[in-house]
């Protein structure tokens, strides 16, 4: 009792809604009905025809007994029906799993078995490796569903139902229906893998609205922005951008493969204004040969994130006509959650320190409560001296729900109320986070710590290297020592004498490499080094010598 | 039991934090210190100053024995402290209630009492206005403080406590807490009384917190906007801008009274990107010497709203260099909640068509769901004809939560899930929505409806006419009759005869003016005319014939 305030002030249908981004869906198709939203290759499709395609596929999986908490899972390539999965799935209440699609049969059943998926939604591209994951799964198997696409090569087919087939017997007036509660489960995303087993991510309806928007807000996108998919829409719901582009009414460019040449044209066609992607992407970008680039006339806006841009990266997209502004989060931030955000004064900088200044992981998106880097000890915060390493947290509402049937690893991430990310850093004078390296890849050589990425930062600088990993080798005398492994770029060459000595000039001797390592770099199917292997080797490499 | 989603996702301080505008604050602080925030006159703040201040002022409050839930009344012009404010109070929980600075001694009294406001903070300006108000308002007065600007003529207090001193003995070191639910009251906000008595309507930090970034979202508005301060804060909380300005780190330059000469000079002193205004405001602009306006070299982007923007204004507007964008809402939607949104075919329409497009109330904001045009009998939507009539109804977390003790208005308000806008309105086939008139404004004669916002239209249209105003006069013979109020351009002639006949040229007959008086309008507080009045004068003029 007592307040004013507290008296006949109540939630009612006309107040209060769940949040859910498929209200950014509703809203563009009937406010912009004939601009474009999708275009995969030959296919343009518009705002009301993604609509009503996705009330179709909503209404179908209703009928094959879709229903609420029910898994759908995806094998799909950033096609349009990838697209509209984004929201047909949630609109019957279920839960959207988008499989990795670089991954083996053997990942892919873990994932369809843990997330215990009802449905699978495929293309012929992965028809091998979805038949090898449907034999090794036990018990009932999910209904499949095989999305054809005339302008690829494979039509092999995997499953007893065709989408096309499925998108004509659903109905176009299917209610689009919002949670009963915004905290209901929209999403099932796996980890990486970069550091151990995959762990199925939930995301609510909440979270996915307010990232979207922050999206939107924090790179300062423009309405009806032209993005250009080379991020994979399975990686992190591609960092909540279906849905963002559903909030800005862009178009959505699809593309199957990432080629750099098909990149440079795709962009000069279409205008190409925004794009996301890894560093390892803009790298192919930066290396593409010179006339893939040429006719390119306007800047394109470019995200990046997913392992740490090295500032060469950067500084060469500058240089070949990208705007890059670096994010950085986790599957478990609904991707990202953090952002460089830009100060005029970095303007006046010389390239080189403006690629250091952006190549921070930085401060909190505009709709994420907030990023920190505490001890975890402690849960302190560590001063802001840019020395001392903490693990970065975050806190918010575009933190994941949990992980899905493991409530100690819940536990353990939520522990004092922050979420651990397992990334450390330190923070700079300004408080803009940077990270130093994984907690799992720090290397400990004589009792002092090594960054990894400080060691790869200075070889990325080297002209013959084009990927390079620093692990822990263990070691008699000193605990570890760094190894180096470097994959060259195409034609160059180099030795170990030589990468040591250049390593010598601009690191501290104990930080130098005591082996190089020339072969081709392991990487998980997201495109991160995956130095859990690398570690493998250098441990049986000195077990050996 | 049950789903898989269902077993340990719930919410933790990690993952959930109430949704509140005072975030946005904390963030802009942290990020962009030395950024100007407000600009007041000779004062130049920065955002860190600007976070000092309101954390000083919100522990200030504290001492005094603010808490949550208490009101906090503000009678202030566009002021430092008045942005401040929007912050300050809801940090310690209480309730921002901005006054109508353009009231009087009655008027305010009615709103200290009805809201029960514990402080009131005032300025000089309204020395008299308060005085007046305090010694009618019965029982225990509100603790009273006074803020003194240098810079302003009069110096006159009214309280017992300086703004200043009760700043210096505040807490800069004060925490920023967030409220412990987001549905918890933010603000307090009469409403304007055009139709009647005001309403006292109650905002929560949820609706505070969207409204400000759709804000951004719905105007397209880039990361450290200019913001000219032409909108009176008191008015819906300055349209819920203090806090959109604190998500994109923009600059809030104050002005203390709307004078054409001193707009345009601020628009080019600092560069002033975006404004907010009723028509009358726009109206002013274009009406201003031409010397004003000379030197003027950018565009202005104006979101104008409040009223009908007549055509001719949007065409002005134009011409003088402004991009108007038309948004509409009612304090009972955190002020504007729907946007004239525009699609590229009109930019090749020629000035008049396109002004007529942009005239139109559009289509919902992005994150408030829904507007619609429903018939408030049957509550269904009327056909996208642009003929039928029904009323605007919102549905959307931009929804207040009430009236405050005004259980009957508030059920009243949100009959069959939608709240009812009072406003009738019809949709064209595009599925935008077009006011026809308030229900009470509407003309009735001979049967047949008059919409008094066709008549003044056309008005608008003649070049000797500077406002107009129909309402209907008591009529033996047809009931009601349009009977128009005319206030004349400075200098201008016209005369009765002159009026008809050009109306005639425009509408049907029924619809022409059976009289035209000329006269200085009379308005409300907000810039509104005040028909009520005008009808309560061609009541006695008809009484009289
Ligand atoms: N901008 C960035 N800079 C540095 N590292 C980044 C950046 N963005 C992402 N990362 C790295 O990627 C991680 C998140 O990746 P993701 O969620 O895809 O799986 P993973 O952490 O690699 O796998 P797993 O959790 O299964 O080991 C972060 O914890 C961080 O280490
Ligand atoms: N863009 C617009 N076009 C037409 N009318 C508008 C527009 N924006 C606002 N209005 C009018 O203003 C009204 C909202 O004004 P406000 O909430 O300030 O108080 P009021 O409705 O005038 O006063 P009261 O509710 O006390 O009678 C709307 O209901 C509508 O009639
Ligand atoms: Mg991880
Ligand atoms: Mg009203």
């Amino acid at each position: 009792m007592g307040s004013i305030y507290d008296q006949g002030l109540n939630k009612n249908q006309a107040n209060y809604v769940p949040l859910s981004p498929l209200s950014f869906l509703g809203r563009s198709a009937a406010v912009y009905p004939k601009r474009l939203s999708v275009i995969q290759g030959a296919r343009h499709y518009t705002w009301s025809e993604t609509y009503d395609r996705v009330k179709r596929m909503a209404s179908a999986l209703a009928k094959l007994g879709v229903v609420k908490n029910d898994t759908v899972a995806c094998m799909l390539p950033n096609i349009a029906a990838m697209y509209e999965a984004h929201f047909a799935v949630p609109m019957v209440g279920a839960v959207l799993n988008t499989l990795n699609t670089r991954l083996d049969s053997e990942a892919i059943a873990f994932q369809l078995q843990h997330g215990e998926a009802k449905v699978l939604i495929t293309d012929p591209e992965f028809a091998s490796v979805v038949k090898g994951a449907l034999e090794l799964l036990p018990g009932k198997k999910p209904l499949v569903i095989d999305v054809m696409d005339p302008e690829f090569e494979s039509q092999e087919r995997v499953g007893t139902l065709d989408f096309d087939q499925l998108l004509a017997s659903g109905d176009p007036n299917y209610a689009l229906s919002l949670p009963g509660d915004e905290w209901d489960p929209i999403a099932l995303n796996y980890t990486s893998g970069t550091t151990g087993n995959p762990k199925g991510v939930v995301y609510h309806h909440r979270g996915a609205y307010l990232n979207a928007v922050s999206n939107v807000v924090s790179w300062g996108m423009p309405p009806h922005a032209v993005y250009l998919w080379t991020l994979p829409m399975f990686h992190c719901n591609g960092w909540c951008f279906p849905w963002t582009m559903a909030v800005n009414a862009g178009v959505s460019v699809c593309l199957r493969k990432v080629d750099p040449a098909k990149i440079f044209e795709l962009i000069k066609v279409h205008n190409i204004t925004h794009m996301c992607g890894a560093p390892i992407i803009y790298g192919m970008l930066i290396n593409a040969p010179e006339e893939c680039r040429s006719g390119l006339n306007h800047r394109v806006n470019g995200l990046i994130a997913g392992a740490a841009p090295p500032a060469a990266i950067i500084e060469g997209c500058d240089k070949i006509g990208f705007n890059i502004t670096h994010v950085y989060g986790l599957t478990e931030t609904y991707g990202p959650a953090s952002v460089c955000a830009k100060q005029p004064e970095w303007d006046s900088l010389s390239l080189e320190f403006r690629a250091a200044r952006n190549g921070r992981q930085g401060v909190n998106y505009h709709l994420q409560e907030a990023v920190t880097v505490l001890d975890p000890e402690t849960m302190l915060p560590v001063p802001w001296d840019g020395e001392t390493v903490g693990e970065i947290m975050f806190r918010g509402n575009v933190v994941m729900k949990g992980y899905l049937k493991n409530p100690d690893a819940t536990n353990e991430a939520f522990a004092g109320g922050w979420f651990h990310t397992g990334d450390l850093a330190v923070v700079h004078s300004d408080g803009y986070v940077k990270i130093k390296d994984r907690s799992k890849d720090v290397i400990i050589s004589g009792g002092e710590n090594i960054s990894s990425l400080e060691v790869e930062e200075v070889l990325f600088r080297h002209p013959a290297v084009n990927i390079a990993a620093v692990v822990a080798k263990p070691d008699d005398k000193w605990g570890e020592v760094p190894c180096a492994y470097i994959e060259l770029r195409p034609g160059a060459q180099a030795t170990e004498v030589e990468i040591m000595e250049f390593c010598r000039e601009h690191l501290a001797r104990f930080k130098v490499p005591k082996k190089v390592v020339f072969i081709e770099i392991p990487k998980t199917s997201t495109g991160k080094v995956q130095k859990f292997r690398l570690r493998e080797f250098a441990k049986s490499a000195s077990a050996i010598e």
